[in-house]
């Protein structure tokens, strides 16, 4: 067992990550009240049970998984059952499942009574390296992304990777290509667990390391004033890939591994491939430069005309770069297949 | 003029109570950026067009006024208007009105991009006595009162005590009755300006007197675990009275003022009378005593069966009761007509 955690003063929170956690929620977690576990169709039934069987007053809001479902409406939907149920301000929200679910469960416990207790319990590999830590809560609106939210803390959140073992090879690679992304702007020794070892073997360690790295980017800047956008490498034009995909070819990481390959130096790339191939994530892939290029601009990082972007000249180290859109687009032909 | 200033650590900022600060709003506010002005049908235009002259570039919003208008409905509506208009996370929100406005506008300031920068002007007695301070930013849900929100303080508030000449006496008694709560609770000098004096003729001094209380209870307790229920002083009963009107024949305030009768020692309760009459304020109403208690039994401070209360035996201190409704219901025909 591994316990990181989160010193933001009176929002502090423990992340556990543990095989089998799971089992143990009731343990670790407050779940003797009323519990709305908010989660989406396509976590497997017996995770939500696992969890539900440990609570005292269990409610389950499950809705349509995908980012479809990241909306206002399902943020009312969730508030109205609470409200249906008489869910008062000593009773809890509980996330079960990937970032949709973290997210939407997160907003409606940030503004449930202004905010009551909530547990994040990510069955993704992407959600657990990424969205479970940060306190970023939002849905989309309008299709645009995470427009609409909060930063609010959970009080604590449950990783428990044997769950991975039921979660499609893609989304592993995707929670990986994300953990990558850190381990290039962290450090050379996380950096190589995806360049020498084999990255599918090293998960529990991945995880923790990941973790680790986003705590003390965020620790420094809870309100993404400056320093947290180097949480955003890869993500300008990984952002406008993902915003442009008709189907499910590439899932987030997979975009934000393509996003980071024009945005490092040509030894920094050359090292990036051989960790995507090991993950057998593609390196090059067909989109509309048009199309890609018009979602960059409506993303909500795109301010006064210039878009703010992370460039890694060296594993390790990064610096911020204000690019113009039509400077990113001469960029994309690294990329393009 | 006279500044209030709510320290808040990072969330510090300043009231100001001015007569004729309307016109000068765009000194004491950064108002050279893109701005929402979030207003309802019943603020006159006027105010919103002096508003509107000192941006650089105004968007307004209208909505018809009431209470009907505080829903999910509108904050999506804002929000969408916002994204339309391209709105950054530089860009601002300015609530002109009453309450409703400033709850709503405040929410959609706290979610758009999860927190931009939000400034009230709130031009009516109630609003700037009360909702202007203290952070609490909410919408209604199935008829549910401020059951979605957010705590998210203003950038500054100005107050100008000059656009009350054009309020209804009603909604100024409204406002008075909410000061007078406070006075009740808060000290002998300040209670008497209402049962010695004239209200009516001592505006700024009491728009200045609650704001100082109300500061003291919110600087104390921000998120409100404890102190700050000092200020639902005359809510239980006066919200369960709120709830059942079927017309406009008493604001917000008078509810609130028949609230704190039953909630008093006798002796208390005959000196609120005096300041209740010289008001214009009823202290008998006829209601439906069923409609009522089930309104307070749905209320969202009722927890556990038990209903947090505060009661008042002397001027300047008070006690919080935990009431069943039974206790509740008994007390009642005090003010019944």
């Amino acid at each position: 067992m591994s316990i990181i955690r989160m010193n933001l003063g009176p929002q502090s929170y423990d992340i556990i990550i543990q095989r089998g956690v799971l089992e143990q929620a009731r343990k670790k977690l407050n779940l003797d009240r009323k519990v709305i576990i908010v989660t989406d169709s396509g976590v497997p039934e017996k995770y939500i049970n696992t969890v539900k069987e440990q609570v005292k007053q269990a409610v389950v809001k499950v809705f349509p998984s995908g980012e479809k479902s990241k909306t206002l409406e399902t943020f009312q939907e969730i508030l109205s059952l609470m409200l249906q149920e008489g869910f008062s301000r000593h009773d809890c929200v509980v996330a079960v499942g990937g970032g949709v679910p973290g997210d939407i469960a997160g907003f409606a416990a940030a503004c449930y009574m202004r905010g009551i207790d909530f547990y994040n319990i990510p069955t993704t590999l992407l959600a657990q390296v990424d969205s479970s830590i940060g306190g970023k809560t939002a849905v989309n609106l309008n299709h645009v992304k995470n427009i609409v939210g909060a930063f609010y803390q959970p009080r604590a959140v449950l990783i428990d990777p044997d769950v991975l073992s039921t979660l499609p090879t893609i989304q592993v690679a995707s929670g990986l290509a994300e953990a990558f992304k850190m381990a290039c702007t962290s450090d050379q020794d996380f950096f190589n667990l995806f360049i020498t070892g084999d990255p599918y073997e090293q998960i529990d360690t991945i995880i923790e390391k990941s973790l680790l790295f986003k705590r003390s980017v965020v620790q420094q800047d809870e309100k993404e004033s400056g320093l947290r956008k180097v949480l955003n490498f890869g993500h300008t034009i990984g952002h406008g890939i993902e915003a442009t995909l008709q189907d499910a070819t590439l899932q987030h990481g997979q975009c934000v591994a393509l996003g980071m390959l024009p945005m490092c130096s040509p030894q920094v790339r050359d090292k990036l491939k051989i960790g995507l191939k090991k993950m057998g994530i593609p390196t090059k892939f067909h989109f509309d430069t048009d199309a890609v290029c018009q979602a960059i601009s409506h993303d909500k990082k795109s301010e006064f005309g210039s878009i703010s972007t992370v460039f890694v000249p060296e594993v390790g180290k990064f610096e911020f770069r204000s690019l113009r859109i039509d400077q990113i687009r001469a960029l994309l032909p690294i990329i393009q297949a």
